[in-house]
């Protein structure tokens, strides 16, 4: 009930609403259809990295505009074409969902914007439920997708069947995709395209697929931009037994492990040459914002089993992970990787990592800084192997400019109201690569007003969303 | 048919066997029973690395028992305890098979040994077919455990069972178990116990459990020992979303890579100090036998897609491989392995590496170097992430001293009469664990007289055995 409040304060701001008790007391009443409808939605392995579910992605979709069509909205589902794969197949892209409920054309339109594909998700992970069945446990909801951001896009929806119980204040648009956990594939060209149709008629942007910083609730105005490299080194034309083969050949694996620790230093600091040149530098109102946010350094590591973080302040963690670049080493595809004991060694591995980007870096010429040094790394090493280094997400770093501007004061004076309380203002170190892709192609206020908390665990084991926030305890977090 | 060609030959030798045609004409006409039965036992996934399949292994085991009651030997199925479990469960081991057909006191007692377990496999890792379906394509038969070791298990019953349609000529004993490919867990302490009473009146002891070097058969007179290492690196209770954690936490898999990376060089030189220490010489009469021995370097690159060896000569490959350790890295547990992206900070991993010894080199010696080295440099790195490392398998190397003795003569003469052709002599670069403890408990010449060819890519995708030897092309190669 959380964003419907945000949102009922928010139009309340920027148009004008209707009395907060009715709608109150129609959520009240329809909570449990609400959860239930999240548990259809998660039961969906809607999982956009994994080629074999793209069906999933794609029944999610229709499922959604449905729930559109349904609400009386005017629903589009937009076919993007083909994505060709690594290994050279083609399969089809999910449909972009855009939709409208325009009440009043002299009102303002507010453009909501989420995605419905998931990150992979297995119970042997360490899920401590089965991941894609919807459980609830102490008032938390936990399922793949639960936070980021299927349940984030149900609120919107709820909250707009709420109002429309008394009467939309508003226009409505919907931008609903079902790639955004891999690049968002396809949706930048579709902004593009029906950036004088479409989002014409558009005021504020609203994206709703963040996390607060803490319980807290906050806005977040940056995100990170992201390059996802895959490195392929193969040795053999099938897997060889380190019996008979090891000490003769050069191995795969060894080569990509070599590659792997040449990016960045004990201390995290990432060794590609001119990397850093183009972070930006942080403003004083910025450092403000970090020095004001909530976000209790203990307790995360606690939550987490954390031992330490590598900075002492909260100011210098919250900048580190959100206004530098880092790197992270996710894992390689083609190894030993199942439990127990395999004495092989590996024909053709994949490493994988990624890079997340400041504000200010460009996502090209940082792919050409990284596929170069780690091709002068491996010409060092003087190896037979056969060697492709590819980037296969290429996502923008974003920083709003327009953080005084009418759509975050309203965004602010909505938390306010709702939790009396100041909202925190911060940047997110995840990335949503259609934010900047919004901003610079509309050229829209545009905002990120998420309801997850800052333990629902995206992307890892047992993601969840609350059902009540800890700072409203009585409503419902949907 | 080989291994029947061989056993007779070398039972003529060392006692005085039937007339070959008798026995030539029953095999022919089994010849597809006999592959029927390969595919039976092929079916079973006794894959012992992994504890969900060791009610596969201990069937395989009762299997087998069956068989060789139905051959009229005595069979006994020895239980050895249980095995703690990396994450401190305890699984029962399966039974090791101690089995005897005693035809007459008087006569000699050769003592077979072989392993029923199996490497993992999976079709996705890059099976033509199913890994636990028997399929034969031109004359080979392609599946888990065909040649490494069912395969060659097989052949011996089939040689015995067609020999006692005449009669047997010799004593028979048989050790099989199903803990070979992860260290024989159980079967050393058993070797000890057993020496005074089932050992006691063997002559012989023949392992078939190893391949030629090329077409030519030949005979293995030593083994790598090997020391298979766990390195687990633990950064967080759970898995971290690598953009709202990025740069701010130290991440297991980092430092993981970086450990993997100190342990040897770009050229392959083990960088453990004192690892090399031990290492024993070759003498001249090796060195005879490494020239002599047909491996074709050409042919193995072309089969295996290999492009370079490290070396340039067959002696050198065969030497490196064989008479030095060599170190593998065979994979990470915990981190992201499927396809796709996934942009995760994976909070537990376990990097796995063994490495093979050479004879001389004592295993207990070299695990704390490996040890006290990766913790030296984990030191070195300031991780504040906890680290844990264990060797999971423990196996000696091995060399016979007395391939001049009469076990060898006879195997050697049974090759040139089956193969007008003298045996190659190898070492074998891989290890059979038992091999040792049988020739230091026992003190019983002890020789490996395999049928696996040079391309059967044991422990590999796509493993086969050969129905027919090119070398004899119209007998079964069972």
């Amino acid at each position: 009930m959380i964003i419907l409040l945000l949102l009922l304060f928010f139009t309340k701001m920027i148009a004008g609403a209707p009395s907060d008790s009715t709608v109150f007391g129609y959520i009240e009443e329809h909570q449990d259809i609400y959860v239930q409808r999240l548990k259809e939605w998660v039961s969906i392995e809607s999982d956009s990295s994994n080629p074999e579910k793209r069906c999933q992605v794609v029944k999610m979709m229709n499922l959604t505009a449905e729930q559109l069509t349904q609400l009386g909205a005017t629903v589009e589902l937009v076919e993007l074409g083909k994505q060709k794969l690594q290994n050279g197949n083609e399969i089809p892209l999910p449909p972009v969902i855009l939709a409208e409920i325009i009440t009043d054309p002299q009102k303002p339109t507010v453009c909501f914007y989420g995605h419905l594909d998931v990150q992979p998700a297995k119970y042997e992970d360490g899920w401590l439920t089965q991941p894609y069945t919807l459980e609830e446990k102490n008032g938390s909801m936990y399922g793949r997708g639960t936070s980021d951001d299927k349940g984030q896009v149900l609120a919107v929806l709820h909250a707009i069947e709420a109002l429309q119980k008394h009467d939309l204040p508003m226009n409505v648009k919907f931008v609903y995709e079902g790639m955004e956990e891999v690049g968002s594939n396809g949706l930048f060209k579709l902004v593009e395209e029906r950036n004088s149709t479409f989002f014409s008629d558009v005021d504020y942007i609203v994206i709703t697929d963040t996390s607060w910083l803490s319980k807290k609730p906050g806005i977040t105005y940056g995100t990170r931009g992201n390059l996802y490299f895959f490195i392929e080194v193969e040795c053999a034309r099938q897997d060889l037994h380190s019996g008979s083969f090891g000490g003769v050949v050069h191995e795969a694996t060894s080569d990509l492990i070599f590659l792997l620790n040449t990016l960045a230093d004990s201390s995290g600091r990432i060794l590609v040459p001119g990397i850093y040149d183009a972070v930006a530098n942080i403003s004083n109102k910025e450092k403000e914002y970090f020095e004001k946010a909530e976000y209790n350094l203990e307790e995360i590591k606690a939550k987490f089993g954390i031992k330490n973080f590598k900075y002492n302040t909260k100011e210098e963690v919250l900048i580190q992970n959100t206004c530098y670049p880092s790197l992270s080493i996710h894992g390689i595809e083609g190894a030993f990787s199942a439990s127990g004991t395999k004495t092989v060694i590996p024909a053709k591995v994949i490493g994988k990592f990624s890079i997340r980007l400041a504000p200010k870096m460009d996502p090209s010429v940082v792919e050409k800084q990284v596929i170069e040094y780690l091709h002068m790394k491996f010409a060092e090493r003087n190896s037979p192997n056969r060697i492709n280094i590819t980037c296969v997400i290429k996502a923008k770093p974003w920083v709003s400019t327009d953080t005084d501007g009418p759509l975050y004061l309203a965004g602010k004076n909505a938390i306010k109201k709702v939790f009396n309380s100041e909202a925190d203002f911060f940047r997110e170190g995840g990335t949503i690569p259609i934010g900047p892709q919004f901003y610079e192609v509309t050229g829209k206020s545009t905002m990120f007003l998420g309801i997850g908390g800052p333990d629902d665990a995206h992307h890892g084991q047992n993601e969840k969303l609350d059902r009540y926030s800890e700072a409203s305890s009585k409503y419902l977090f949907l």
